[in-house]
């Protein structure tokens, strides 16, 4: 019998196929053609020798030799622009918007065009966190925009033509659909219960095991109960922090290496797949907010969004997260 | 200047991408195998003759020299299964879930393995519409499921591997979140405006005229306003109905025109894209119903959902739903 679960965070619906559920085995890449990409390409913009081809660099982070390790410049193609971003919203019968105002930046995460995050020496990674956290800060300390997302899009099924390894950071004017709802549920779930529901989740998945993919010190990564689809997984800090911007130095260094334990283990055990990432945070300093919880939230592109999701939105998942977790369990991340 | 449109009826934000907009002309896609595809297939499961291959079917519309024009059997793999609907749903910490029970069945559009809507004669398309109908009102009288959502997906990149045309039907013992959302939305603005936010935005849209992609006697084609992504289409009933199942014979026979000539634009236009179609209403009769609309969306699969969409929730559209429709008025559909 499938089960429809409703993740107690989000509110979301998913059903849980098992009637045609499928082995994680089955979930492995076919044909991956980024192994075979040079270490340097003469006509990438995020290549060393190119750094011309992007718009003015806003940040780096300098290599001990000269160079950068890790770049941040404003995307050539931009989603949204500078401008005046208290001009005023339109609403003239159908017609409602915004301007189109705010921050669209590439964060090039290494020098090299073939080298992905699972092959990152650590401190590396923690550079890229920390690269994250810089601009996070920087943007929301010196504008007024509402809110900051982090994403990655690693590979065409999940948007991107560009192989060379690069995050990317959009701030919005306006508070983001997801975000206003996450915290929405989070206040409702907090009036009811008078705790943060995250801390709910970790403290229930962390008992329960199952669903458990890796511990470190100061996060747990898992499979959701109610995954959304195949190897969605949450990085969650134990401590109890509602805004990204706020996590300590120990804390990037601890999840950095999570980062690249987790997407190793997917690297390994699904033959590098297409995914997405995306940290989600309350907006602001957010000491003091106890119903919100950051985290990052990672979707593998291994299966397509289709009708029924779109009419919907009640999600199909075709996996069991309980068997993908212990599948993702079982896998050895590579050294780096 | 980029502009961050709200669709006045889902609320929805979508971010129109001017600085990276792309022509109708380069959404054409590059290649197509459907073309090539046999009129009838040894091994496809709704092939005719091969019959027993699907479970037994719930529903035909007979072919006047015998076999059939339209067929309904369960999905053999389907989402959701029979059983006892009323089964308590469980809350146990993060363990939310009910039983996977309802309806999920497939409908074969036409016995060709190779003709798609826009081929078929107007009369066949109109028995398909029937069929949903007639499936959707069945199913809704004799089961206390809460909601039937019909819909279709075309390609590969829509989430199907079965290349016979067909459209599906699952009913779901729960309120599909998307459709809890829109009639949320609707509720409000009707409180605040005592009328129809569809009603509304179907005059605003006919008096502007810019985005109609087509017009009958009872129906309006058209990419919204806030399009969510290039070519997003919506077709709605010129009189305000709640409710799918509430269509009259006449207006039935008027949507599978509209269908097929929308379908048939996208065909020509955009040679042969993936897409999904969903049938959006409010659930049991609802005659009296005044703030919800049923409409159909069609959605081409032509560009990804990427990292910023999944984080924020807010769409990016690199076409201008503008110059999007005035490419489609301009092409002929196939005569079928």
């Amino acid at each position: 019998m499938p089960e429809i679960r409703q993740n107690i965070a989000t509110k979301d619906w998913v059903i849980i196929a098992t009637e045609r559920a499928r082995r994680p085995e089955d979930f492995v890449q076919k044909e991956q053609k980024r192994r075979d990409l040079p270490a340097h390409s003469p006509t990438c913009p995020f290549c060393p020798g190119n750094e011309h081809m992007t718009p003015p660099e806003v940040f780096r982070i300098p290599a001990p030799g000269g160079g950068w390790r890790v770049r941040v410049a404003p995307n050539k193609f931009a989603a949204l622009v500078p401008g005046d971003f208290e001009a005023l919203a339109v609403q003239d019968g159908l017609k409602h918007f915004v301007p189109g105002v705010g921050v669209h930046e590439v964060i090039v995460e290494n020098p090299a065009h073939n080298v992905t995050i699972p092959f990152l020496p650590d401190d590396h990674v923690r550079d890229l966190l920390l690269t994250y956290r810089t601009r996070y800060r920087q943007i929301e300390d010196s504008t007024k925009l509402e809110q900051v997302v982090i994403f990655k899009n690693h590979g065409p099924a999940a948007g991107t033509s560009l192989e060379h390894p690069h995050s990317q950071l959009i701030a919005t004017p306006i508070v983001p659909p997801n975000i206003r709802h996450r915290v929405e549920e989070a206040m409702r779930y907090y009036d009811e219960h008078r705790e943060c529901v995250y801390c709910r989740m970790l403290r229930d998945e962390l008992a329960d095991g199952s669903r458990i993919v890796q511990e470190t010190a100061h996060h747990v990564a898992f499979i959701p109960y109610a995954a959304m689809s195949p190897f969605h997984l949450w990085i969650l800090p134990r401590q109890h922090t509602a805004a990204f911007r706020d996590i300590s130095d120990e804390e990037m260094a601890d999840v950095a290496g999570m980062l690249k334990g987790v997407l190793g283990k997917l690297h390994v055990g699904l033959d590098d797949p297409d995914f997405n990432l995306a940290i989600r945070s309350a907006p602001g300093e957010s000491k003091h907010l106890r119903y919100f919880h950051w985290y990052i939230s990672i979707v593998p592109r291994v299966t397509k969004m289709a009708g029924f999701e779109i009419g919907s939105g009640i999600f199909i998942n075709t996996s069991l997260p309980e068997r993908s977790a212990e599948f993702l369990r079982g896998q050895k991340a590579p050294a780096g």
